[in-house]
């Protein structure tokens, strides 16, 4: 029952509004980190039409005055710009518009027909609206105000991208924030920017024969305590909770943790993180990517996550017609060819809200001040144990 | 608040006790199937000396009567063999034996150090008896349970190891079934089983060097109808959920769901699954694992998980007293050299809880008879629509 | 993991938003029906100024589509019609106004105090502005989607106030209907509107001395199916969850199911409801309420609740100001003499979720069509038991 | 996910299994004072031959260690020594003796028949064993680690009756220790043992003429602090979560806090609880019974309920024989004329667990140690405040 959220809106509905609840109060919100934040998400070569006519930002409906959190849930709000042109399409109430056609042609590797199934529709545009990755931007603004409680106890959350369809690099740096700098400086958010061009050329070409694409992304939080999650039940792991959040996002289909699955190949005097200790205990390397035991370690939070290429293409796949069962090509709608450096800001935002659900579980969700002396005598503790 | 579990018990305790609640009734309870389960998790060259000790079997204490559920709360009991020459170093109450040295030698990669900090233990045998992976017996009890009543819907669970260190193999069939019938035939439940002579060896070498091995292993589910989970909401999505199940046994560092990182290196077409229809909606592929928007789509959920290798290695790493803070080898706990075939059964034991549990939430808990004839109708439902 | 909801939004903030979640798809959603439901909780002599300048609608932001639910959250805005007077002193950024003073003086019987404790604020409108029962329009909102999909099934919620301060009735019908109905003739929703002239009257006298009131209602859902709830944990039973939600209702004190407290003074033949059969299970009367082991019975749920007097007063009590510690008088907001009308309404929407709640987590959340062909079986089951 | 519990066990099936997780590490476990609280709960005028059985003691199967708390879950067993009356009738597996006849005549009042509904069970007994009240000697155990946790934070709790069936007393004391020291004298814990032998009289009468009683208990929580539970969110409030838990207890019909429906006839003047200074904030009065606004505001919880009168008379009423549908007499089990001094030592149970869950969401839950620095530094915040 501690720090949870709700998101709610349709790509092209009127907005999006989520509420997070559980923020301690007394907390500074900077609206310009969080709109950055937002812009951050938009960004990246290979993103399509709709990142032009999106500029988001958030309305704060609720839970803070004069800049600070007061406790209360927080109701924030992302205005969708293109909802003038859909509100006839999408209105809440009224009938459809008599030349508006149901979307009646499933995407494979999107919610459509499934969901259709589930909920009973015949207008996939009623699944569509709601499963597309729109639904992130709620994501990354609750993630924002995640990022701005951890970072008032030092704790930083990075991302940087890692691969795009096939091309890597091996040029990834042990210092995350140098990586997230370096991605910072690219045009999809790569952690090696001397291969942007090359990369913009096969986007590019991608594009060219209405195929799409997917990546892998790493994203990493530093300065976390040790003692942050729990062994004791399956349902309390940290490293549970983190995977639930990363796989959760749209289209995200494996999740590491450290070595991940080179792990697997390694003997175990190659993996193990050796224990040594210098006012205090450290650790001789972090292949285990910050946990142990399902809880936190004090070293670097590593995560790696794969995306699939985005399902919608330019050059369709085999469907099928619900309706009429006929065989044809599936539906389009305006779309990405790759979203890769957009989903590694939504992993910031998942990640930081995972952190700070646990961290909030420990020491206190009522106000920062009581937040930041516990915090303090904790490290304080941990240092002497 | 649908199905739910909690598992309690310690590695040398006396008993291993877990509550499952939220079974239907006039479930059909075998409890050869069940103690089979146990068996199977028992089993996989390279364990150690506790696999010899310990017999599971599974007492059912409540919520079973002749045979059959009754809607109540099922507690299951697995006695610990060994309790007997423990009983005195892990009594619940009374003095420890003077004899019986404190643990504080932490294992790099087990959660002694961090948990000793957590819950404040000099003694970290307080923590490794509860993080040691011995819960696990509960977890496939529970999971024995769930595959009960995932039978009943003609819903199944296979698994097969497909890597050991860095032994791996190319012979993994299309059929889940054919693997895991090979991983049966195995001594280490290996989906080619021809390895097994080179995987013994290997194994075996590696004991000697005083190391430990992980590997990968898959889980497969066959027969879930689509429209499990959902899309709506990024806590309800069934991706995330068997993530988090996955990523929550112990050692696990990595969880792919279909292709996973591969999906990332291919492009749009070579990954979408495409739909065509005949009497009902087919796929021609299955690379998104069976799932799509966070929703099961009929086809085989496929799995493949990641684990590290033991961390209780016989030629210790470098670890610190945490009384004197010398440094020094890290203390060992007998152990096994790889228990990637005891994994693999967890493995099938978490999937079989996550399916279950959704399965539950769309169409009944109460009784088999209104679940059976719920399930009838969507089965139906799903190919009419 | 079912239905749910969130509140969120301050008493002169710019807007209450609520997100619910989890109703099935194909859900008809009247808009004038919404809005009716908050006009009736506007209503009710005894109510301040606020009312008179509030006029509550909701704006229905995402999740429905054409009149319809499309199974996505529904987010509902209502928008605070005194927000262009607050919105410096409430603003979410910028600086307090120069001339707007704290409020300091806590109100014994409010949450100030102890929230200002809790949250470690000095300007106490920072508690009360959330704590404030201008909550309540958004429970309603909620309440009022849920009273749609139990209508949906033929259950229907009903309330009256049965006492009002120290006056109450002798005309309390058997026929929970005919009650309402009586209700809804009165000023302040009494069962018995004969009594209006003397209520107003002693609500006026209770103002012109600077007090407040209180009361009692009743709420009561009809044709609830048996079977809903469960005795086999705790936190699964109907009546747990029942008293949480009206409990949950700002200054409600007491709660009651079936004769309540007065069952605990009778002997058990007065209180158990025989059992008879005709073409299905009846019962020859009512004592329980509609509950019996945690579960539905399929008699009317009947449902009491106390509310104590609103705790600003115009004669304010003694209080201390929290900065200088001195004895002086409470402070005032702008206040109702009496709110139990609103009350009764407000317990409608609670005790309309709660059912709503069990039903789905019985039947299916998924689409309107599957819910309803599934009750019908169920409760032609029921008959044939 | 903080302090949670699970109960299992039939009422004469093999033993009652409870699991415990989320207390702190090393907390001193009292096993004496544990199998004291089982002992209170059996007592009381008016018990039937069960409890002359039964002399429940708990078996800690794990999560304690040389008599200290290590972090883990706990495992509670309470054997049933009846069992060895029922092993063949109550038996997992196997079959049901051919002389034992199904249990079909359902007794008004209890779950009996709407079980049978839910459970698809033809013999009632599947559902009347666990919807038994003997269940709450899990509930008793549970709470008595809960009390312990209190205790050492210098919190502790009451009860007394204060009513059974139509007696009442006029002597209740303002201090609630002096309430109960009187109760611990009585024969069936009533707060005036001066009436105990009128008492006896009342129940041995309602026993001659096949009745049973009810009665009301009240319980109380000192030295809670205040700021427990919140404002924010309906279902984050301390008064609903105590609602919810004394109502779940079995035959608890009305839950009142403070003055409760007293409440609701008074002036606002006389219910609020005014507040005064004196090297820290204190209340005039405790009208509210210890909660303002959902969280505690510092003064004894005063908890009252009303409990109905046993539903197995030995004068059985009215049912109908769900096969034959003939009409007929219920069924009798062995049962109790009144078990109101039971169900107040369960009601201290179930609001010790509460308080506990919220003092460990507002403090910590990894160590004694931890929590102890957390809450002084907390009193003296509020000191301070």
């Amino acid at each position: 029952m501690g720090l949870r959220f709700l998101t709610s809106g349709e790509s092209h509905g009127q907005t999006l509004i989520s509420i997070l609840e559980g923020l301690p109060a007394n907390l500074d919100i900077d609206i310009d980190f969080i709109n950055n934040e937002l812009r951050r998400r938009q960004g990246g070569y290979g993103r399509g039409g709709r990142m032009k006519i999106e500029q988001d930002t958030a309305n704060i409906l609720s839970g803070v005055r004069f800049g600070k959190t007061i406790g209360s849930p927080i109701a924030i709000e992302i205005k969708n710009k293109d909802w003038e042109n859909w509100q006839n399409k999408m209105a809440p109430f009224g009938e459809k518009p008599e030349d508006f056609k149901d979307f009646t042609k499933p995407r494979p590797g999107h919610a459509d027909l499934v969901g259709g199934i589930k909920y009973n529709q015949k207008d996939l545009r009623n699944i569509l609206e709601r499963s597309s990755a729109r639904e992130t931007a709620s994501r990354v603004a609750v993630g924002a105000f995640c990022k701005l409680l951890l970072k008032a106890l030092n704790i930083h959350i990075y991302s940087y991208v890692v691969s795009v369809g096939e091309i890597s690099t091996s040029i990834i740096h042990e210092d995350p924030i140098l990586n997230a700098e370096q991605a910072e400086k690219s045009v999809i958010r790569f952690v090696d920017p001397s291969k942007d061009n090359e990369l913009m050329e096969y986007i590019d070409k991608a594009k060219e024969s209405g195929e799409s694409l997917g990546g892998i992304f790493e994203v990493v939080a530093i300065n976390v305590p040790p003692g942050i999650g729990s062994y004791i039940q399956w349902d309390k792991r940290i490293d549970g909770d983190i995977a639930k959040a990363i796989m959760s996002i749209q289209a995200i289909k494996g999740v590491e943790i450290g070595l991940g699955f080179e792990s697997a190949k390694r003997i175990g005097s190659k993996v193990m993180d050796e224990i040594g200790y210098d006012n205090g205990y450290f650790r001789y390397s972090n292949n285990l990517g910050g946990t142990e035991g399902g809880m936190t370690n004090g070293m670097p939070i590593v995560v790696r996550a794969a995306m699939k290429p985005i399902p919608t293409l330019m050059n369709p796949l085999r469907s099928v017609d619900i309706i009429s069962k006929d065989p044809l090509k599936a539906g389009k709608e305006r779309s990405d060819v790759t979203a890769i450096a957009a989903a590694s800001i939504v992993g910031e935002a998942m990640l930081a809200f995972v952190i700070a659900y646990h961290i909030l579980e420990k020491f206190s969700a009522d106000n920062m001040e009581e937040l930041i002396i516990r915090y303090n005598e904790y490290i304080n503790y941990v240092r002497s144990f």
